[in-house]
Order: C-alpha cells, then structure tokens, then sequence
C-alpha cells in the first residue's frame, strides 16, 4: 500500500460545507505519484509512459475540511500493459470514499501502449490489495 | 440531452499538453446545473436536496486545450429517489470522454434519501438517452 | 474591452458559500484568452510567447454561484515588451473583484523577453480602459 | 514564520510543462491555515471570522513539478482589524513566487469587521517578517 497524508485546502470545500466531489480525483491523481516514479523515476515529463484509460470513485461519508487525510492506494490488478489501482480517502479511520483507476503504459511517440517490464511489475506487486 | 458548451482553460491544461483527466469531473459537474435546477428551481444552497453517490469516467481521446467543447447530459437510468446520468465530453465531433453519474434526491436535514417526484421525473424523462 | 460569460460552477463555491477567492485567477486567466490569440492566433502551445509577471486582485463584495458573471479585460498599459491588464468580475452590474496582471512577451527558447510588436500594439490600443 | 511542505499535484502543472500560476494563489491559502486556527481554532466553519481584501502574487522563476516546495509565511502587517502577510514559494532554496494577503477580521453575522484581539496580536507577532 502506499499511503499519502493530505491537508484539506480550504478552496477544495464547496457550498455544502464539506469537500466537494470533484476534489477526489485530484487526490487520487496526486496519490499515484510513487506508481508514476516506477514507470519513470525522475518524473521526467519528456519520457512520459502512462495514461488514464478509466477512473471510478464512490461516495462513501461527508469529507471534512478539518479533518487529517490519508489516501491508500494499491495495486487491485496487474494486466499486461495495464494495471488497475484501488484507492481510498480515509478521514477518521473511515474509508469516506473509494475508487478504481485503470492506467496503461503508453508511448507517447508512437501513440501505442507497451508491456510493463519486469522490473516495474515487481514493484507494483508490492503494494498488492489484501483484503 | 442537454448541452453545455465549455472553452476550455489554460489551467486546466498539463505538462502533456493536453487537457488534464482531473477536470472531465469538474465539468461534469457544471453541466448537471440544468439536473440540480429540476430538484432546486433558484439553486438556493439551503435547500440543497442531491449527493452524488458514484461517477466513472472512460478517457478516449486526448482532449485539446484549443479545440470548442461540448457536454452532453442524458438522463441513463432513473430508479425511485436515484437516477443515472451519461455524460460525454464532445470534441470536433468526437467523444473524447464519458461518464455515469449517479445522483441520490437526499433530504440534508434529517441525512435520509427522498423519493424523485411526479414533476421532476417528467422533468429528468425528456432528457433520455436515445442511442 | 473583452467580455467573457462565465456560468460560475459549483465546485467553485467554498464552505461559507460564495465562490472561493482562489477562482478568480483562474477566471481572470481564462479571460485572457483573446489577448493569448493576438500573440499567437492559434493557441499553439509549442510557439507560446507570453508569461505572468504578476497578478493582484482586490476581493470588494461575495459572489454568489447563482449569479451570471462577466470577466471584463482591458489593456491598461502598454510597454515596450510588456503590458498591464485591467480585469473584472461583474455580477448583477456591480464590480465584485478587479485586479490587474502584468504580461511579458517572452521567448521560451532563448528564455528573453521580446518587444510586442506593432500589429499587436494596434489590437491591444482597442482594449484599453476608459475610464 | 510558518512554513508548509508542498508536493506539487501533476494535475498543479500546464501546457508550458511547469506548474500554473493560479496554482500560486491556491498554495497560499491553504499555507494560511495556521492563521485561521489563530482566529477560529477548531476551523470551525459557522465561527469563519475572515475574509481576504486583496492578494497579489509576484512570479519569479518557473516552478517545477518535481520540485519539493515549501511555503513561507510570515506576518507583515499589523492593523487594528486587518493584518497582511507575505507568502513565498520556495524551490531548491530560491523564492520562485512571492505575495502578499490582507485578511480582515470579520464579523459574517452582521457583515462588519472586527479588531484583531490581544491573544490573536501576541500570537500573530511570533510570526513576523525579519528581512
């Protein structure tokens, strides 16, 4: 599993008094930063080497601005040039809401999806779904 | 349907050039105004009666900072006090995204989900998705 | 002067139910867009000649998520390589926010700046601010 | 001095491949946290006793998406019942943005500002600017 701390930003709240929906998404594109460092380590935006094929999120519980969050993610399926993640916005040991994320390894400059290789696929196993 | 068109923001760009996944929900959202005006004519905050329970997005197509926009809002699925959008970002011509949504009629003050209405539904069944 | 409609969006609002004071950049940037086309016809992010050298804004009355809201530019200053923008959010004929952003025309490759030249001049001198 | 440890979100980048500059603004009020807990420590939203009057923000270098951040804080100005601070975003120990933030004290129920209370001055000037 890797874990993120985040902060909820005043500006991420909407008019109903708690963070909005579409802030989700943003979290968990912000979580995948230790996956994207897998597939390229530098993060370096010239050898870009993933794309989101899909995102689902359910709503689990209210999210409070004042409260400390932590976003899990882990590795739910492993393709062989796709990986889905499964990822969760935890407020006071609670899973407040939860999703799925299918990414698949793309070279840019041949508009083509590419195997993940074996080194990367080891990585990812690490941080497997138990449930 | 109904639509919405969008021109899309340079902040809502990313270092790949193209527009970010992050704000297909975003403006997902915003083209469910004419959806939260069916069950809140004014969209007065304090009578605020939806939650979204669940939303997916399929990513198709890069979608271009430069290119005009439309969102395409269909009614999918409609139950007793929860219904289903499909929405689609639209560019030059071509789905670039698409989404469900599911929505839930949710009463804030006593936190209990609330049946959909005679009017609303007659409202929300115009709006079908005809394939 | 340039006017741009902006239907404000619900993820915009902020927990004390106006819209959040961070959208108004993004909203101010958004507005700049036909001032981008008069240094770059078509957006081309590849040929990209302009950079923010400051922004402000002044915060003068709530805005409200309900309202239909304009963002009004004008060019306030013309230097030799850089301009001054006058930009404005109008709800219900009165000026809820106005700040002003400082523009230089840039070269990305030689990473200079470069004199805005006199077919931009002549565009930008039919925006400028009456008071 | 407070000081708060951003990871830039890919979502924070644009097309230029660096981070946007209505980013800057967002950074800055969610740093500003520690200042609202000074005025409402339970960031209680129905005890909110601020609103912003104006911000500026000054941009000096691009800033990084790989670059580890930090946001600097401090207490410039001390009025009656306004204060201003001035806010940094630092990268590989440069200033790469800097700005300004008046907030006023104020009173949401009857729409009018308050003084600035001697606990809240004491703590607020723990926090001042030493060039």
């Amino acid at each position: 599993m890797f874990s993120l701390s985040i902060t909820p930003r005043f500006s991420e709240t909407d008019a109903l008094g708690h963070i909005n929906n579409t802030v989700v998404p943003v979290w968990f594109e912000s979580a995948r930063e230790p996956i994207f460092k897998i597939f390229n380590p530098n993060l370096d935006l010239s050898k870009w080497n993933l794309i989101v094929a899909k995102i689902d999120v359910s709503f689990i519980a209210q999210m409070d601005y004042q409260a400390e969050t932590e976003i899990r993610t882990y590795v739910e399926k492993l393709g062989n040039s796709s990986l889905t993640l499964k990822q969760q916005v935890v407020q006071n040991d609670k899973v407040a809401a939860e999703g799925f994320c299918t990414l698949v390894k793309f070279n840019y400059d041949v508009q083509k999806s590419e195997p993940i290789d074996d080194t990367e696929r080891k990585k990812l196993l690490e941080h497997q779904f138990q449930a």
